[in-house]
């Protein structure tokens, strides 16, 4: 519980900083997009440390189980409740309760800051998968709070 | 040890974004100021929730040593290896291996990127003694990697 909170008071402070370095015309956007990188570069960290014994991946799908269980598991303390594919390279993850969304309060006149406490967690996703030699593109979307939905696009070399 | 890294890889892209972000003439002392306010914020965040069900501290002796032993091994796995003081409102706390030195190499030529290592730190500590009622400031010192001494002078009122 202590560094589920450390990395929860981190996380929101490393935002409000960004946010406010972050200035000019496209400053939201920029914002987010630093905030994606920082995340891609932890993840990029963080799995390689998890995957130091684990046996090599079968494929493409036993890549993102792992993330949704072991890798989701050790950063937010609960899996991904649901994993949905098209079999043509897109993934949907769906957590319910996002750990990163619940300090938020659920009113609809916050949904327009979501964005912001997602662009981490989809850098995270990019840089794991990136260092297990997948390449993609990570979006978010949030229709309630606290539930999310990440949406893994892959990019086929 | 999943969050430990995440903690650690975190803390690293925050020190490398606000120095980055953070240019002008002043910037060093901007970058550390920085983090040093960022530390101060999660500290008093943090020491609320650890100290939810802690009985009413003593003295300032009792408040230090709860930080040199729980708050640290919450934060840190490890508790303050030495603490001392003047009794005239000076602690010195003794890491002598602190987590968040040991990633950096203990080449003399590193030691000047030290205080950004510390800063975030000395802020966690100012922050969770300001949420105690006790107002300090606090300053970090290194001489030989990865071990450290946090300076905490108490400001009476």
């Amino acid at each position: 519980m202590a560094d589920e909170a450390l990395f929860q008071f981190l996380h929101s402070e490393i935002i409000q900083y960004v946010n406010s370095a972050e200035t000019g015309e496209s400053e939201n956007g920029r914002c987010v997009s630093k905030l994606e990188n920082m995340g891609f570069r932890v993840g990029q960290g963080l799995i390689e440390r998890f995957t130091k014994d684990t046996p090599r991946f079968k494929d493409e799908l036993d890549v993102m189980k792992f993330i949704c269980k072991d890798f989701w598991t050790s950063v937010f303390k609960k899996q991904i409740d649901n994993l949905r594919t098209n079999h043509q390279g897109i993934y949907v993850l769906q957590d319910n309760k996002f750990r990163l969304l619940t300090q938020l309060s659920a009113g609809k006149q916050y949904l327009e800051h979501a964005p912001k406490f997602l662009a981490f967690t989809c850098g995270l996703v990019r840089g794991a998968l990136s260092n297990l030699g997948v390449k993609s593109i990570v979006t978010a979307e949030v229709s309630v709070m606290p539930a999310c939905k990440f949406q893994v696009m892959i990019q086929k070399m």
